[in-house]
């Protein structure tokens, strides 16, 4: 059996997003630049993707572009909209629990002169929302918060924030990285404020090196890569047609069925939790239900190193990631952990199991068997 | 019959690049991060690819990193090595005739402050080496030139600049533009003296969305997207594992048979520039044989507008292009054109054909004949 539980890392594309991506490499391959008929079916894939998505958001599809991926969008929302605002104040909020292309971003501000504040989170992973309301002040120009956090799926009150932050300086741009979160809740960027919302391709079962970037109307900021002048500017460089109709086409099937899709991880998610709550020795980092997002389970496994546990998983065909496996190989500790306080000896025995719709429950028990088998043998081998 | 003669513009993907698109997409889909086997598998079509193009550059792996394409390898060599050199100089020098990923940029760093240096080009396009030798100066950090111009097809005299710009100053970067030439010449970064050279996938039959930089070892670049720290910290996020794959098979494909590929586009382009010369009131722009790129002819048809000639022949399924078409559909008077100091009265009546190793005499016969029997009609109705 095999049971791929590293959802949050990457996923498959489905069939049918496959299809349209093959079309759009090999039919209608035109570039949408080209004035010729040619370039003008190309550039369709565009609109239908673009509309696609504005539909799922409700917002106006002139407000959407399209980036190579979460982390050029991430890089785009804060480096371009930090530098369109620098004369209105030197100050950026995010929080200690964002994912590297969001925190490496924020460093080169310090970098740059910027004051960028990290808020805490409480044991859940949760921004502390006091915190924020002591820091944000009129020279704020930036605030920048995850949907979901991607190493425990903790969700952030990001309705909460958008109204706060708006009244104390209704022209601070209200960045949510919502690449965690797009295809496992309804997000409304204007119910909420939001400015900017970014999100990826790959995480949703659409093609890697496809995202895009919501962009409210009369929101200030800088495009990052420049040229030929496409999607008005904002980012020049030939479309990716192909990423662009795999991502509209990957949106819309997770959002045709949100409710069904959301019940399904729910309930793997909070299965596994069951099951894993009642070994002994393991410590659930996550939340079940809505309290948490529904498809990240982490797990702390006392006396047992995760990069150990990681390996002898995949030996029985089970994939799990050790830390957010978005970065890198090297497995560093964990920040978003060490900012929940998380045991000390925990830190490096931690694992992510993250799902997707397609996953089962015989999968899942098929997983617990195997670590509840795996467990003493490890525990008694592997000294740490 | 169809004749599809806009491959400078983009390319249609070849049968083996979309199969192993669809393979990275469906079977090896892993996350190249992740530490199981699904992520080592995924991370081998990035080892191969680098090792593909390392060795038809002559250089070493570690000196290929991926982008998005085209234009971001341009925005990182030419911002990214003038951040990281800022210290050593202010002049940048550059020519009239550069593609939009590279005059924009060039434009960005006028605005930050820099002296950019736009060099003039002779009737052919090809840029002026006395005027080069003039600017050129201790003070200079970077040389960026392309290859073949996208117009035009003119060939820059890369290895003489390289030469001389590093006796003048061995720490200048040298940064060289090949997406028109790479797939179409032999490219020697090493021999030449080049620092980075930058390509597309689009070009060469591979995905949008796919493009490499090669930066030698040792050179001074800031990266330009930041995050998880994936190709060494020099372009963080996923990796587009499809796009890289079929970028490295779709250079294997054209370097495999180089010569032959060549000397098809080169008769196709001889045989055109011939058949259009016999035609009144067509100048033509490009030159024969090895003295411009194997795959351009861009051609002036007096007392026509370039709209009007390119909507007629797509009615008959001929594909080409006005203006370069790598920039968003505005069709712009081209400064190529204007710094070739081509008649005002043809800057608005140039079209441009651009083979690939695919099209066939039979088009080209095709395209002359729709051609002859069009100009008389287009010109006795289409006043200017």
């Amino acid at each position: 059996m095999e049971a791929y539980f590293d959802n949050s890392a990457t996923t498959k594309v489905t069939e049918n997003v496959k299809n349209i991506v093959v079309d759009a490499m090999t039919k209608d391959y035109g570039n949408p630049s080209s004035m010729h008929m040619i370039g003008v079916e190309a550039e369709k894939y565009i609109k239908d993707a673009k509309d696609c998505i504005a539909d799922i958001l409700k917002v106006d599809s002139k407000e959407i572009y399209f980036t190579s991926g979460g982390t050029e969008s991430n890089n785009m929302a804060i480096i371009g909209s930090v530098e369109a605002n620098k004369r209105s104040g030197n100050k950026v909020i995010t929080t200690k629990v964002e994912h590297s292309s969001v925190a490496n971003p924020m460093k080169y501000l310090e970098k740059m002169g910027y004051n960028v504040v990290y808020l805490p989170v409480d044991e859940y992973g949760v921004v502390d929302l006091e915190a924020l309301k002591k820091e944000m002040s009129e020279d704020t120009i930036l605030v920048s918060i995850m949907y979901v956090n991607n190493e425990v799926g903790a969700i952030m009150p990001i309705h909460e924030i958008g109204k706060y932050i708006k009244t104390v300086n209704p022209k601070v741009v209200y960045h949510v990285d919502a690449i965690q979160a797009f295809g496992k809740m309804e997000i409304r960027p204007k119910k909420d404020n939001i400015d900017i919302l970014t999100v990826s391709g790959h995480k949703i079962h659409g093609p890697k090196g496809s995202g895009f970037i919501y962009i409210k109307k009369n929101t200030k900021i800088n495009p990052i890569i420049l040229g030929g002048g496409q999607q008005e500017g904002m980012r020049s460089g030939t479309e990716n047609v192909p990423g662009i109709a795999g991502i509209g086409l990957a949106a819309k099937e997770c959002y045709d069925n949100l409710e069904e899709n959301v019940k399904i991880m729910t309930d793997l998610k909070d299965y596994l939790i069951d099951k894993l709550s009642g070994i002994e020795g393991v410590t659930i980092n996550s939340r079940k239900g809505d309290k948490g997002a529904p498809h990240i389970v982490s797990a702390s496994f006392s006396g047992v190193r995760s990069e150990v546990l990681l390996h002898a998983l995949e030996d029985k065909g089970i994939y799990v990631s050790a830390g957010s496996a978005c970065s890198s190989n090297r497995p560093a500790v964990s920040e978003t952990l060490k900012a929940m306080k998380v045991d000390k000896d925990l830190l490096g025995s931690t694992i992510r199991f993250s799902f997707c719709r397609f996953n089962t429950k015989g999968e899942v028990d098929y997983a617990v068997e195997e670590i509840t088998k795996l467990l003493p043998v490890l525990r008694k081998y592997v000294r740490r």
